[in-house]
């Protein structure tokens, strides 16, 4: 294992030293918490979400005026502890309520329920919106169902901006969850994650190989196979969205191009042509397109792609002024 | 070579057109050249950089208000030729000339003063600011003199504000040429970055190796040896800036640590962190602080330390807003 960290125990504590180090006109951390929360003040329901660290930008980056409140950091692939989960609902509330933006794996949905249980009895009102957005496999490693992947970061955009409107806690958790079933992602990887603790890649695949459907725990996905040139990949994984979807022509969604860590920008711009391509030629309309890093899996190389059913409001709101470190 | 690519001759062809595909509200492409500018108009002293493709964002990512007005994406590592420079001069020229900033690298130097010739010709007034901010080594594989490198994002951004105040074409290539005395990046690499239609990597470090003061291309540093801990690194670096720099305790600085393509934000979040408490220790006051994927190397993994000295002028121009996709 090479990387520029001190001892693999401290990667997260130094990480968030460091984040909140940079961008203190964005983000502090809640005294004796890995909690992240907005450095300024608001008057709004409060959304916090958070889970295992190795994911950055996500989801501390995406902490701000328009999005999260706050984002909890567990340890590296590790759900946050629900006292933690607590601290962050208890800072952030601003007597309207915390919406809780939980990505679907076992441990998180059980430390965030938890968590929401204890917020209960402080009379704080809490719900839940639970991402599932990974199309690529029925239940896997860490999950019940699907996993939630980087769609994640378009649900913290769009239930950011409606919170910021003023919308009411119960009203937001509805809209998420319909808003969820519109969302949905498929990854590929060309290398594995190197968890610092570990030492070692969480799996590894050959010179020429790629794996599809791999999620950002490096949990199996649905086939390995050689390397193929981005058009075929891309032409591959438009198809399993499309089958999800099935969309008509002249539908109108966002294309969402997620690189895993390792991956860089020029790749993930040739691959996102490639999709965009695809989708015109499927007479798709595009209302809303962004490339990057934003869903990562520490130093694991691959992309994913995810699709968004739009309408006006959905693509008002993705677009709206926001102000964090990472949008 | 494993890579999210078509043919690797057309690597940058098809990047562009993913990027001006995704982000039409901030760039264009220039027909028939390799130019992305702003997609939108403005009045005031035209900025153009660019250089070599693999660097990504840079420069690209830095066009729009309070930026560039144009870049030019040359092949990888590979200068851009002067009659696309010269395109990106005429198209953006509004009247009130266009400033060059351009990376200390022998060709580039050499093309984007073919270009200004050619402008001249048309009676367009070009002045440049040549960047060389990199203190690793003196001369190196592609220069004469000092590599230009991450600080030149710094450049851009600082002369993109105060272009955008309007301050006039002879005013800004003055001011820029003291400010870059002012920044001095070093880099450290974990390992080579692997050029599309070379296939494999430009160089090769051992499995528990690093290299101190590569360049962007791969150039070589000053030292190999075993990798260290991040604190380690970072006093270092932080140690050669300071004998360049020559500070005192007191002294006003913005610290800027760039990922080169491969490494995650955590590390680069720890980096960055080691950084500042040992700046901390020498009493250095920090202004201005930025961590994330600037001036890449395709693949590469490493990290560079950018500092900058700082009075409130530089400061306010650095933090004054700006429209692009990925200041």
């Amino acid at each position: 294992m090479k990387k520029i960290i001190n001892a693999p125990k401290d990667v997260v504590e130094e990480m968030v030293a460091g984040l909140v180090g940079a961008y203190p006109d964005y983000v502090k951390q809640l005294p004796d918490t890995m909690v992240v929360a907005r450095s300024d003040d608001y008057d709004q329901v409060a959304l916090v979400s958070g889970g295992g660290s190795g994911h950055e930008p996500a989801h501390a980056g995406f902490v701000g005026d328009g999005m999260l409140s706050a984002a909890v950091c567990g340890q590296v692939f590790t759900s946050p502890t629900p006292d933690q989960i607590y601290e962050a609902i208890k800072a952030t509330d601003k007597g309207k309520g915390t919406l809780l933006i939980v990505k679907n794996y076992s441990g998180d949905v059980m430390n965030f329920d938890m968590a929401k249980d204890l917020a209960a009895m402080d009379d704080i009102e809490v719900a839940s919106v639970l991402v599932d957005d990974d199309i690529a496999v029925e239940d896997s490693t860490y999950t019940q169902g699907r996993r939630g992947v980087a769609g994640t970061v378009l649900v913290h955009k769009i239930l950011g901006s409606l919170a910021k409107e003023g919308k009411p806690l119960a009203e937001l958790a509805e809209y998420g969850t319909a808003l969820v079933q519109d969302i949905k992602t498929v990854g590929v990887a060309l290398s594995g994650a190197t968890v610092p603790e570990v030492g070692k890649p969480g799996f590894v695949l050959a010179e020429d190989e790629m794996e599809y459907g791999v999620g950002i725990h490096g949990e199996p996905g649905y086939r390995r196979e050689k390397i193929k040139p981005s058009k075929e990949i891309a032409a591959e994984i438009i198809g399993k969205l499309k089958a999800e979807f099935n969309w008509q022509k002249g539908d109108t969604y966002g294309l969402f191009v997620n690189g895993m860590g390792a991956t860089p920008l020029m790749e993930l711009f040739i691959y996102f042509n490639d999709a965009k391509n695809i989708l015109a030629e499927e007479g798709i309309e595009l209302a809303f397109t962004k490339v990057g890093n934003y869903m990562t899996s520490l130093d694991m190389a691959g992309a994913s792609i995810t699709m968004i059913k739009l309408d006006d409001e959905r693509t008002r709101l993705l677009q709206a002024p926001v102000h964090t470190i990472a949008w």
